[in-house]
């Protein structure tokens, strides 16, 4: 197939090169040009504006938030100007307000949209292990659905309705922000009563074994939040995000709540730089320890 | 070895019985005689008082919480005439002034105290299959070490202090509730939404896989809290230990703090006796959605 | 002065009526006829548009919400179009961010903005009892500030960025919100240990008298939220711009947030169109109390 | 009537020198002697033990806590040798489990007990100017109302359970704390906006003008936590009593869980022996702002 890709951050790099891997036509699109020109150097084209990259059979967007999108996409009107057979895929993690304003305008223009949010770091999507979850018109799913198993082992689907994918993509940033939030408690609270880290999260890796309690779990007991794997301010947004899909459908999400105030507490304290999970950090220094480097 | 066993619920059937095929000569002792004859049948020999079960080198005590503990053990005047060389193993979740209580009223009678609470279900205890978290003075453990191999793979010890193995159990169960709680909010979210439970617990189970997600993730997605696995009292009682533990070195939680109070409105609402992952079902009526079965 | 007066709701009628007599020329405009047509016997010359009431010295806005605002004064131009000397007074609860972009297009526009949001029931208004806080330019002040003190007896200024005085009103908002939240907690476990509510509010209202103790305790004492005063998805409304105004300047407001979750408990349990209080009932019925009436 | 007075911390004093005033003949007895000797110029006769204070008709208690009132009365068998037909009535703010305890007590033993925990700072007690609630069986309180007279104007009865009065004063100290802690946000929120503390405070004492506004608020405005009006430490152990009010009848208090995590965060910080309302100092430090001073 024909794919145009918008949007090569650290995510989108890696995404875009297993497409051109799996074979298909790539036109590659990046705000800022160095990133597109790493692509091209892998075989794919490169687009002098998101409009270029926009005549093939699908588009596939990764751009960081809510804003960018509406800039690059839907103000520019690169959305309205789509091929009619057209299909969208948006990978990023955007509001569910903006997964269906999408999906409304790719109707109204004869396009398809279908949301595809993603769960894993730079390196899983480079190495096409990413967990993604779709949703989004049964036409449109089924023809990107190869397009999509060339990028990670596990695809859930959610049925028609594009948003219901970012409602569960949210809901699994949320699960992820908890168990941080968590940990970060229980790790206070045994480091204050004089426990090891190390020998606690030995025992805690062992009994809980899974993905988020691996990754923080590790830069928790190192008290390295340096470089940011994920930015504390990318998670707040990600938290006011998912507040706002409990407040559509009145919702309330206690721990969410109890998160994002962690977190904005994090940020006004200068860590917004750092690795969402300082957050755990800061229920160390509100138990007067102090940091652990 | 010798060893005194006392408290034959669930738990303490399926401990007793593997120290029994571990070759060592068990006396059990159970308020109710009908568990203790139970063990009989397997090679245990009873007695008819806390008292007689203490003539060995090690007792195991497994009794429902601190006031049982207190009265069987302690108020009794069972502990006071131990012999001196023995040691005293208690593998019940209790509360850390509990645990501290034992350790000193042990070192004044000359006896030894370990605590070594368990992570597992009845079916792991029954199956050798427990995690155990131990702590006490290092020769204590060093005996007591070969005795709790045969009750589970993996042990982690904490060092001299008898009560930072409650400490780090009590942790844990905490981490369980907040994985319960935030499931039960995250499955509201998006069963408001629309999405089926079912589908959502596949998802989640993928991505997140690990043992108190699979447990209670079943449960709530089949929404069938009896009969209780662990009943929402005790959850209770396991969360104001943990809450307890934090306030002791003025270390807040307040997840622990959040789920505690919706387990007491779980209470109220007359789901006591229920498994504590009703509190999934309440986030769900809050959400002003209706009983699944 | 001649005044434009816009937004005629329960609060705005009465606010208009005591411009009109302080003696000033006011024209009203009001989307739905009925209301304007009542202030006209009073001496209020009706517009038959926005644009109409926006000819004269001043225009003072009573629009419902945001968007009321955006809709009937930005997007429709009116406040393009007002003539270079005239002063616009916002006395609604909006959001700090259009309280920012209203001062932004009248500065763009030549015209300038005041905001004056108000504490005070519809009886307050209509008694010239209202508290206002005020924010804006010098000048705009400096002749407003006698039809101000035409509406209520105290007025708090705030500065010369007018937003300010919105960041003030949403606090005292907050304030009462939770004033409702911990009075709803207090008499549920009073009630729950069997204490009147009747004689605990007689106690109460003694050692704590102060507005919303008066006002609330009263309604909660009853049990009594319907009519109501402001309605649940009002307050909603606002605690959501609190905590938008936290999150600008990255303060958590942990009270706001808990408050927040409870008032959207309440409306997806189907109290939206009751008095906000009504959060107080579910305090109530989560300890398993029920309706006292 | 002849009265005994035990305990004469900052309120005893205040509230024997009244009982002192009213003509009554009072016996005081104090574990360290100097306060006691500072009241025999007033006319008080010296005991020179709890016992010798408690031969007349009333006994008054103002002990710290629990655990000095068990020491002092309960420990020393004092009460189980109180005179049959003599009244014991504590004024300390104890737990609802204490007050039950005393009750029973007093019942065993013939005598009576009345719980009348009391609001008021030290001046107050002095001035006779507290506010009382009260609880016990009738006769006791028949007796006792005129004695309680004498100590302020303002006297809540609530039926014959003693404990129901600690209850109500335990909600009433959350509902201060409560206040407290908003108004921490709030004044944390407004001044990161820029806005002055003293021009905030100014608009929220008038608007929500009450008691523990107009203390606290001034408290924070000032930023001056030392020396403690009441210690961070006691009002934890108050948050706790009211936790475990709420626990016993399964009513979550949602607030008092949220206040008692920042307290111990407070006191983890430092902060134990400042006045309680130093909470207000943890959210501005939480929003990034610095002290004040």
């Amino acid at each position: 197939m024909k794919i145009g890709f918008i949007g090569l951050g650290h995510m989108g790099q890696g995404i875009a090169r297993n497409i051109l891997k799996a074979g298909h036509e790539v036109t590659v699109y990046n705000r800022s040009r160095g990133p597109a020109e790493q692509l091209a150097g892998d075989g794919a084209r490169l687009a002098a504006s998101a409009d270029e990259a926009c005549r093939g059979d699908v588009v596939v967007s990764m751009l960081a938030d809510d804003a960018a999108l509406d800039q690059v996409l839907i103000e520019s009107g690169v959305i309205a100007r789509l091929p009619a057979s057209a299909i969208h895929i948006c990978m990023a993690t955007i509001s569910i307000a903006m997964a269906r304003r999408l999906a409304e305008l790719h109707v109204r223009h004869g396009s398809a949209y279908v949301s595809a949010p993603c769960f894993g770091r730079p390196a899983a999507a480079a190495a096409a292990q990413l967990t993604i979850v779709a949703a989004g018109p049964a036409q449109a799913m089924a023809r990107v659905r190869p397009l999509l198993n060339a990028l990670g082992p596990n695809i859930f689907e959610f049925g028609g309705d594009a948003y219901l994918a970012n409602v569960v993509k949210l809901s699994g940033n949320f699960f992820i922000a908890s168990v941080i939030e968590t940990m970060g408690e229980a790790f206070a609270l045994t480091r204050k009563h004089g426990i090891s880290p190390d020998a606690y999260f030995e025992f805690f890796r062992s009994i809980f074994d899974c993905r988020p309690v691996r990754a923080y779990g590790e830069i928790i007991t190192q008290g390295k939040y340096e470089p940011a794997g994920f930015r504390l301010l990318l998670g707040l947004k990600d938290l006011n995000l998912v507040l706002a899909a409990g407040g559509e459908v009145n919702v309330a999400l206690p721990v969410a709540s109890l998160v994002r105030d962690h977190m904005l507490s994090g940020i006004a304290r200068g860590c917004g730089e750092m690795d969402w999970s300082v957050i755990a950090e800061l229920s160390a220094q509100d138990a007067g320890l102090t940091a652990r480097t």
